[in-house]
């Protein structure tokens, strides 16, 4: 029996509330809750809130508890019939240490916070994780841009050809936007990286707690201001899934433009077999079909980002199940699936095969430098441009059908038109005007593809990648000399419960 | 090697999209591609398509396979590498009959009309388990209804107290929306209960098959006219989980009320201990988080349809990952949380503890009879409606202060300079106007709270849920009769291949 | 003052929720707040509820406020402070017949169930005119099919090519997916149609009023139940915006298979110059643009669906503002956005230019008709499917190099290899297999692309299109029968009362 | 005819897509262009891509059309048929000053990247305005929070009273949430805050521009880096919009708990008669319905971010109309919408009446003091915290019946069950613990209600609206002073060539 209650949970609820969380408490709830346990007791020890002896048999308990979890043992002895993972959590230590020092550290505390606690550390854990990864993908990207800062192809707009530009140019300008998603990202980590611990059951406490102390020995940055956020508030999930959502949308563009360049009507890009599949009744085919599960796992975030936000909506602020179980509960799926998708689409374009000939024989043939041609006439000839479009636009229209007069001729047919003079249009100009790779070597300027261009971008790429890695850097820093200050700080109460208890015993050998 | 391909996945690809589906295949892929199998062979016998032997010896192992998956038994032999459940099916056929009749039965096949047919068939036998529940749902409801039938309670309105009604009303007029959407979903099973086998690849076959045959022995209701559409839509993923997801809007209202009304302030209903948690931090707390699980789980459905939907939009309507298995992921975990939603919510509507006389109280002092008094000057005085609110509205403002005057008094006075005559508001009528329970009696029309109102509202929701159960009984008579259907032609195939054999050994003693 | 309150609304609230509302109301409210009030008033006066004379001068009100509405005149005269429509609405009739008549019409009714009837009677006027549109829709793209029959073109998976098929098998089974939606659209306009009038403020009423009269004089199907259902429940906007929003999805994939097929890289298929767009740079442009925007309009209702559901989350089940005026506001913009959608594919679908050579030639060149050679093995050479694909596949595979060895000498090899017999594949059986427009006529089964198979789906669309057209024929008969009944039945009170009047005036000449 | 285009768009093409946004130019578009193009040509002047005569032409009309858009007039001559904004104003200048000068300032520019910058410029404008709406909110929740912070009340958790707060801690916290979003909002200002400039058609151009001094010239904060990205790219607003659908959940929440409280059966607060409603049919009503009309306003950013985000999904990474209008046009009703949503919630806030006695009684009768009564014994009798909990909750447990012992009988007996020995619970000590007040001020730990801890939280919130602010303040500052400079260079090129006129014209007067 727990406080006031004369019953347990019925036996639905008990299957269907209580065994699920239990079943999943020593991957996700015991390698956070031994830690914030540890350090609350540490805190209540420093402070004179707990015995010294007292908070070092907990502090043993909890260390031995906490190596058995590493090794991957069962720790929990799980009754028949309970109240949720914290409640046999707290069991252990009252079985081994009886009821007045087992029960002692709940003091200034609640599951309100601790379960807050739990959720921010989590996620920590997987931002982190995932955000070395996510490095790892514009790495890959800024280096498959860097090997084709000279693939000539044909730029797109509207699916129709546009203007040249190079493979490296496309990579660099994508990796751009993932970095946005990237970066807001690596702040929702700062933003749910502050403890909540000391907030008990939303209204904090009358005990002379020191919460900022307790946030140092479990990592976090700070602490959160109010008792009531405290508890009640799981935005941080929200931000999180929305910068997976927006990054998501992103890899699906990419992964869209990619099915498509390697589609056969294409054909500028490909994989090799062990990237592909075929099919079982069509033997000649050779599906991207990576593409198509690459998507299908990115557009999962903006589900889980409805299903969390709407799972807060018109909720009170305060605790409550609905957001801090439920509502949070989409994140960790969410996650996967992003790290799933950015592991297969770094996969997929660190294994790229390009066609440039075809590429670039595309660019040529679709009329992709028209709009080279009519920057030559304005500058060579001191059209306004409107006119020169005009005239290059109409040379377009009459070369349509079955042999067609010479471009050369059709322009100065307009240029006479229009100006009234007749003017050759220059040999050299108009080749140098309609080569592809002379249009990307001259579009230096507005962050085309021009090679300066593109190695100005991937410098800037390049330091945005360092920046985030020097943070994930430094986070994992902070995380591991939390840990030695935590482990340290407990060591330092045993050994003086250990000096006292000798004290204590005056006759001892 | 498949086909033109020469090499297997890469490792990660294999890690990340080709182990998770085997490590489910024996639950989500298997007990649907046994019968699918089966049937289409029977049909390639049935038609000529196959030789009776080979189809006789291929039946054989299917029968063996089903019998032994029945039994919980891994039927596959897994190699380290392979390109996906169905090549490591097809192959198990292959090593026990050989190439010539292992290979046989993918005539006029593929594993896009395979795995359409897959997806339907499973959410076929998810969505019968789930209507059921659903129907114990609405009968958990409409017995609610009908005991609460004569509890009077405030009704609500914004909020505030607006007019007597009764819980049994109110349970009613829930029941009535969670219906409309069960009715979808009822529907939505037989927008999926068609068969797209024959579709093959997406494009049909020039082998004369009879895709009907097959779809009776699957017990679909009837074919997909188009081989395009069978391969590329997966619509109904997301009918359901509209249907789903609008269902669990409607709990989540009905959840809210539930909380408001067993709140300390409000207090007409509650729980028994074995219903509700407390705190580990508060003594007192008897807390009726079940409800807050039940919106969170029921909020659930909104996210997987946009996951879903999204997952569809702007794909090729062509056979593709990106639907047919991506999008249609997102369907499973949604039903498993409207169940559990379902089933918390039949058991707290089933075994909840109302409290009439605080219910009744409260009704009685919160004014709202007024709107029956109000109806009472203008039934009684001959006042239009709108003048009648008015006296009474001002009477109300009239009597805020410490010690009004009676009502009856300031009613009488508004009324003098309403009509110029003073006029006496009768005892009884106003007494009569002002009981709840008289003004829930009266309230027989417009489909309100009064008995046979009521009456004639659970009738109808009887109506409407024996119909849904005489469509359930219906189609698991269909599924039953299926399973027996294409057991009989496949026995028949053996036996008639068994006799040919004898036939084709004539020295056999 | 209206009823107890003695200030009227905030100058900020009146600016921000009552204005807008009085801005739109001759568009949004009276078209259906004035037949709600002649239907109830009518009503009224048959059940003895309201005297003859009164309801005659009111309805007499409402006909000419009617018929004003209707020439385009601001019918209502709106103070500088008021408290929304409804009252602003009454108070003509008051001014106009003073408190005692002008104030009498609203018995046994309230705003809650007056705007949920505006609401379901707006919705149904919407729903009516965008079925026609869709039936439009479908007809464009059934007759675009008809024309395409024989259109061959490569069919894809994945984007890559698959099969041939024709152009008109691909519209067909995109068609037969647009018909679900709207078939599910056209079954919520069945729920949405029925009305709520005669639950007043939710909880009915004691008047013995005759609900479906009313509801036959607007024309509605029958009646809601459950006066709490009536007033709270706007599910309807949920099933709408749902069917708008997979109809939507199913846009977006046809628009982008017209993108890719459109595309220079393509080819297949293309406009004229008034249905695209060129470039203010790039002279040589002619861009698709408009499918971009039939796509942006298609996704829109999965927003508003989320919005919808999201709003009516958490709310209790009554009347509240949140969902009876928050969250169907979302309705009307998606219908619009549905609504320009659909005219603009089927704009597009209908003046499309195909390129059949164009389509027939990639058919041809890229190994669609390999799945005709395998079967083509199978039923000739008696092959297992899979050692047929198995041969087919490795003969492509060898087909790679330079100078590859003819088609037929690399099966046969494949063929001894199997078989261990020498045997030639016929060359007439190879030339039939590899031609596209050979293996379109033999896909005549499984739903493919053969002219009878994709004539049978054609029949099948039109019967579905033309159950669709019926239904709306009969409800367009019914709205305006109902129409017809409601001015008889005015007119014949007005005719009563008139006559009363002269009994009434015994010394008139 | 513009270009290679023989026709204008098709009737139905120009109503749907051409004269809609044309009807809204004047307001959406022209504010930005008309900058947007003065910025370029004083760049292209400066970089002598444009002479300074013909620049100063084209600056002359472009600063009198600024002049005449500010006072209200329609400044373009739109014609019965045209193809869309942009060529229509190009069309002015051409008018105008003749071909030669009017058509040249579309050099290294094109719509794609004008478009871009529009799309910021606009939301940088009304990011703006609503970041100071926002802080207006933020500081009425402020101020209230300074006002209650001793207005004792009963904290929740899971809707049941759960320890003593105050009204001003509680409003702290909500407006922490708050200004997570706000500051969310406030970075996605930055983030859009950035040239497009330059990009052109989305492969920049060869002519040597300067893009820095664009972005200088109107107000942007940077360039973007890469050209594709620039054109491509609307990322921005999915930031924008989640920042509004997060604060629109906050606002929910808040909205919920208001609506709560100041229901009858609470009655902890409430509005005067100006901002409730009453009923049409319910006289007695005073609804506080503006909370639902906040909840369904904010409620909406939500279902735009779905839409924008789905609308970004599979679109190739390249200028398209689906991103750069569709998907951006979401935006800004949710602005709009969450605009209101803020006024609303500041409006109701800043004149919420209420009622401290209700408030404190309820405290005291809900034994949210309970928690601090097991505190008490932790404290005095050194009790483990489970025990004392647990002799607390057994206590309470106790005291349900009719005429229980006193709560000190009842704690000394578990108390003396628990240790064996007998103690007298101090009185004093206990009344202390059951007085909320006194709970209140001692909760001065861990982010709780007590007065200190409150007070440094408003000191938190007052230091991060100053920062808001500050930077607000700033950014119109640089807004202005580029408004400026753009003038001043205008001016300065307009000088310039009236001196070289001058020069030039050796013989004039």
């Amino acid at each position: 029996m727990i406080g006031r209650l004369t019953r347990p949970p019925h036996p639905v609820l008990f299957a269907l509330l209580y065994e699920p969380p239990m079943a999943r408490a020593h991957k996700d709830v015991l390698p956070y809750l031994l830690p914030i346990d540890a350090a609350h007791v540490v805190m209540l020890a420093e402070r004179g809130l707990l015995a010294g002896a007292a908070a070092a048999a907990i502090l043993g308990v909890n260390q031995e508890l906490g190596d058995r979890l590493e090794r991957g043992d069962d720790v929990l002895d799980v009754p028949a019939v309970h109240r949720g993972v914290y409640f046999v959590y707290e069991r252990e230590y009252i079985t081994r240490l009886g009821d007045t020092i087992g029960g002692a550290a709940h003091l200034a505390r609640s599951r309100n916070d601790i379960n807050a606690a739990i959720a921010r550390m989590r996620l920590r854990e997987r931002l982190a994780a995932l955000l070395d990864r996510l490095a790892g993908l514009v790495d890959a990207m800024a280096s498959r841009a860097e090997a084709h800062r000279q693939t000539t192809m044909s730029g797109f707009t509207h699916m129709q050809p546009a203007q040249p530009t190079t493979l490296g140019h496309y990579f660099a300008g994508v990796t751009f936007e993932l970095l946005r998603s990237i970066e807001l990202l690596d702040r929702a980590y700062d933003t749910a990286n502050r403890s909540p611990m000391g907030a008990a059951a939303g209204f904090g406490t009358s005990f002379p707690i020191d919460r900022r102390r307790v946030a140092e020995l479990l990592g976090f940055a700070g602490v959160i201001d109010n008792s009531i956020d405290a508890v009640s508030s799981r935005d941080f999930a929200a931000h999180v899934l929305h910068a997976l959502a927006m990054l998501g949308i992103t890899l699906t563009r990419l992964a869209t433009d990619l099915q498509t360049w390697s589609s056969v009507a294409y054909g500028f890009i490909g994989w090799s077999d062990d990237f592909v599949s075929t099919s079982s009744i069509m033997p000649h085919k050779r599906n991207a079909f990576v593409l198509e599960d690459i998507r299908g796992h990115a557009a999962q975030p903006l589900g889980a980002l409805v299903a969390t936000m709407t799972g807060m909506k018109n909720v009170p602020f305060a605790n409550s199940v609905e957001v801090s179980a439920e509502a949070t509960s989409h994140l960790w799926p969410a996650l996967d699936a992003t790290a799933t998708a950015c592991e297969l689409t770094a996969l997929l374009v660190a294994n790229l095969e390009v066609h440039p000939q075809r590429a670039r024989e595309f660019a040529a043939a679709s009329d992709t430098c028209m709009t080279a041609v009519t920057d030559a006439l304005v500058a060579e000839h001191g059209l306004a441009f409107r006119t020169a479009h005009e005239i290059v636009g109409r040379a377009i229209r009459e070369g349509a059908g079955v042999a067609p007069e010479p471009l050369h001729v059709r322009i100065e047919r307009g240029l006479a038109e229009a100006t009234g003079a007749t003017r050759a249009v220059a040999g050299r100009v108009l080749v140098q005007a309609l080569d592809p790779d002379a249009c990307v070597r001259a579009a230096e300027h507005g962050g085309g593809p021009g090679p300066d261009s593109v190695r100005a971008q991937l410098d800037a790429i390049a330091a945005r990648l360092d920046a985030l890695r020097d943070r994930s850097r430094e986070r994992r820093r902070d995380l591991l000399s939390s840990t030695e200050r935590r482990r340290a700080a407990a060591a330092g109460i045993g050994r003086a419960a250990a000096r006292r208890a000798d004290r204590d015993v005056p006759n001892s050998v």
